[in-house]
């Protein structure tokens, strides 16, 4: 069992929804996390990649991050992603995590310059931990090499851990390649890495992790939580409830992810708010809409029967 | 001959130097600028990739343009870096460069998400060139493939041409990829495509393009200017010049680039200051510094002396 400092389960990498002008609707968005919280999730990733926070200002970030803050969502629950290119504004926004009582952010690198040393990337965390200077700071390292082109490089974790071992908790891992994972965990023992897909689920827990941060879980939460319940118990049917739901996150390949569970959201709650994003990523056409739902109706996975 | 609406010849993507707290030195940034355009300039790319643009917060960045505003340096030879991941933040730093008098902007696509359609990157664009809404605007699309991971294709451009044929002027293309240069040089008349390297100044120079934006010049700008002035008037030795340059340019290979600059730089004007620069990029080792120091002496290129 991994490291109690880290949220154990499933988590969702929360969508965030918008209005009309594209900028966060904030109440929607409260509203999306507490749905989460009921429907299977053990916890909520704010303001991640499918939260398309990097499609937002640092001032927007902000009022995501307060609005989080002024919400009677469990902050225990909650985990907020701070990690930006640029040092001051990654500081501002984990201060702002803290003050708003979330103690745990997921941290992506500094992730512009490209072929960087494992020193100059632990180096660049370090400073963002000592320039927060607050013992309750919990940090989940976000490594999406196909996303940032910067890894998060067991060389990285290491020097970290030495340094941090109380403040570095975690990493969620988005790489898609379980071996890093498993090896991580086999490495660093008492490191909660998760696994960014849920499709990896079943393997993370066996493998000693905490559960998985997924962005299709803004969908699957309910099945991942079966899994992760028969995982808990010791039930004989964990592996087939992990095949049923890898079958339904199939569904997404293939199709551009947030705005296919941008659909599959306004499908499932009947709100067509939900079918608004921000270049550079695009919406599901007409064509793809169709196959999505026809898609989850093929694997069982009714979303409007199961709203 | 490329359209005039762009700087033509030679400019350097401006390292910024630092304070030893490793805030923007503005003083120190005047001064590297107008010495740039002493030693063979014609033009300064503020806050691109080389100026660690993308290590700085939106205020700092803020800071940078209002310094170049509040000074003397001739506005029409400069060019603000104002491209980021998310669209307000873009905006207000366009905004600015505008406010400060620089009517060209140099504009990275929103990098954090990858695999986007020509028809997301295009729109991403728009929706920026429409919200500054400024006549004078001039935009120079940034294409670094290799560092953004999102790269600006012939269909983007495409796009973005019919729509904004005045503002969307050039390119800058750091692909390092002669070919993808001449190609769209070829596909789109009086669109001003700048080599990202002095290496290409000659060919690109050759095939209509305006010139070279180039980390390097930093040091061998005075070199670069006398391509051009080959090129310009016609004489015989432009080839031997181009190679004596890219021989002195291929000594930064192999070296942590920026880092290798600002040592070559504190060589130059024996000020010590600008060897500091944020993580997660690293300044050149002892050894490392040596070497770079040989290598320059070796190409017949001693940057002590051409100080």
């Amino acid at each position: 069992m991994s490291d109690t400092n880290v949220i154990q389960g499933v988590l969702a990498a929360a969508l965030t929804p918008m209005n009309t002008d594209l900028s966060p609707d904030l109440g929607a968005m409260i509203t999306h996390f507490k749905w989460l919280l009921e429907r299977g999730c053990d916890g909520i990733g704010v303001l991640g990649t499918t939260g398309e926070a990097n499609s937002f200002s640092v001032e927007e970030r902000l009022e995501i991050i307060y609005a989080v803050g002024n919400s009677d969502l469990p902050s225990s629950k909650l985990m907020i992603g701070t990690g930006t290119c640029a040092e001051p504004d990654t500081l501002r926004l984990s201060r702002a995590a803290l003050s708003a009582g979330v103690k745990t952010v997921l941290m992506l690198p500094p992730f512009y310059y490209k072929g960087i040393t494992d020193e100059g990337l632990a180096n660049a965390f370090a400073r963002v931990i000592e320039g927060i200077g607050d013992d309750d700071l919990k940090v989940v390292l976000y490594h999406f090499p196909k996303m940032t082109g910067v890894p998060i490089t067991a060389g990285a974790i290491e020097l970290l851990l030495k340094d941090y071992p109380n403040v570095v908790v975690g990493l969620k891992d988005s790489s898609g390649d379980l071996d890093n994972m498993t090896s991580l965990l086999a490495t660093f023992p008492g490191f909660g890495v998760y696994s960014g897909t849920e499709r990896y689920l079943l393997p993370i827990l066996q493998a000693g992790g905490p559960g998985c941060i997924s962005a299709s879980a803004n969908v699957t939460s309910a099945m991942a939580q079966e899994v992760y319940q028969a995982f808990r118990t010791g039930t004989s049917n964990a592996e087939e409830l992990q095949e049923r739901l890898t079958a339904v996150r199939q569904v997404f390949d293939g199709l551009p992810l947030i705005g296919a569970l941008k659909e599959a959201v306004a499908n499932v709650t009947g709100r067509n708010g939900w079918r608004a994003l921000r270049p550079p990523l695009t919406l599901l056409d007409a064509v793809q809409s169709e196959k999505l739902r026809e898609s989850l109706d093929q694997v069982g996975f009714s979303v409007k029967a199961t709203a």
